[in-house]
């Protein structure tokens, strides 16, 4: 039996991320939430991140976001990101994230990426390469 | 009879917000769709965005986020992005906004920020004097 | 003679262009001295910015930056940017760029730019179609 | 005798910090040429930089950058920051820092900034308590 295991991250909230609110900006985490993607296809899924964009010419560019920002996070705060997979369909993927400062929960998503060729700007199959590896994080209620 | 105004803005693609694979990528749509909002409030509900924030010291951090990406857009595009209100709670404000290119669908979103002092970081009722305005922007299916 | 010509664009200062000090974090100043230089291509010189880079697959990366920052700017403020052309070399070009709010100057910048093709890296020629219209732009003092 | 240390940094290339051209937009250099002084005055002058920014209210704004990029950096590259003091003012900070990619350089640059108090917007001096870890790097050459 697969699943069930969660990528996670700690990220730095640093002075580029905050508002003159002095807190996170809103689409500065959704650049957090994609250095953790890309973090989890080099070490999570063993599949070089870097050589899927530049030397495959592959790209995952979001077909739908869903988040709920319930606490705001400030500079200096190390914020827990978490990731797990809901569903891999043909060619997209849904993942679930949340970040945690501390117990808080800041944020949590659900979205969908869809495996495109940057050449042709269509999707394509997600290959078993990926696949395989992509199902040990399936979430346990999926 | 109140309701129906919709408020737009034509934005142009740069190249800060495009990625590698030379379309959009996505957090920027986010940060153009706040550059709407806040337009919105100076041109649209006649209460300066600036002031808003600076003087007032209040703030319209983001709760909810659901955002569907239907069509990419590239360097030197012109995304005419349109803003409606779809309800106003006590403290909290949803909003539809779409943007297309031509007549393509790129992204439809529906939002939701909460009026916040930025002094307590608590939600404050929306008062009247903005009230009003915004409900200029009801969308009529409201 | 030619030259003297000065391109001038203002910009809004925007809450993301703002740090938790409420000022204009240095960076997002090259951002939008960047969209001054796309913005001069285009309605300046007569070559749309957009066509030059995904069409003719040219760029022009930054060589050298030397800017001074002389007083901040804020959120609502309206920084007026004006370009001149220093120097027009074989692949090369040293603009000179300085921002002002009211009549206070906000900093001042000459940067040397490489015309590259995007495919092979490598320096190219200004074309005619290019030098001559930049030649509009040399300051008097140069 | 005191001097001659080198603060470095090794920076991944994230997909957010490219452009069209695959490489790096330069005002990202400048961003995380920013993380890297934040990671100094926490790690290498024992001050925390959030607390410094939250707490005691202080920032340290930019007056004067001049930076040359000799090659371009690509996604998925390490390049390794090195930051050295170049002169301690009164209230003036003036740093050298260079950019590696494996053994060729990808940027120099020197650049000075000002303690400033973010409540006055004025300079300040610069503390005993973080003059002394400043002096363990200055540049040999200094």
């Amino acid at each position: 039996m697969s699943g069930g295991e969660v990528f996670t991250r700690e990220k730095l909230i640093r002075f580029h991320h905050c508002d003159p609110a002095g807190i996170v900006f809103y689409p500065q985490y959704f650049v957090l939430m994609h250095e953790v993607v890309e973090d989890w296809f080099t070490h999570g899924l063993g599949c070089d991140y870097a050589a899927f964009i530049a030397v495959s010419r592959r790209g995952i560019p979001m077909a739908h976001m869903d988040c709920r920002f319930l606490a705001p996070s400030r500079i200096g705060e190390r914020v827990s990101f978490r990731l797990t997979v809901k569903r891999i369909g043909t060619t997209s993927l849904t993942l679930d994230m949340d970040g945690r400062g501390g117990t808080e929960l800041r944020f949590r998503a659900t979205f969908t990426v869809v495996l495109t060729s940057l050449a042709s700007g269509r999707p394509e199959p997600i290959p078993p390469e990926l696949r395989g590896p992509m199902e040990r994080y399936l979430g346990r209620a999926a």
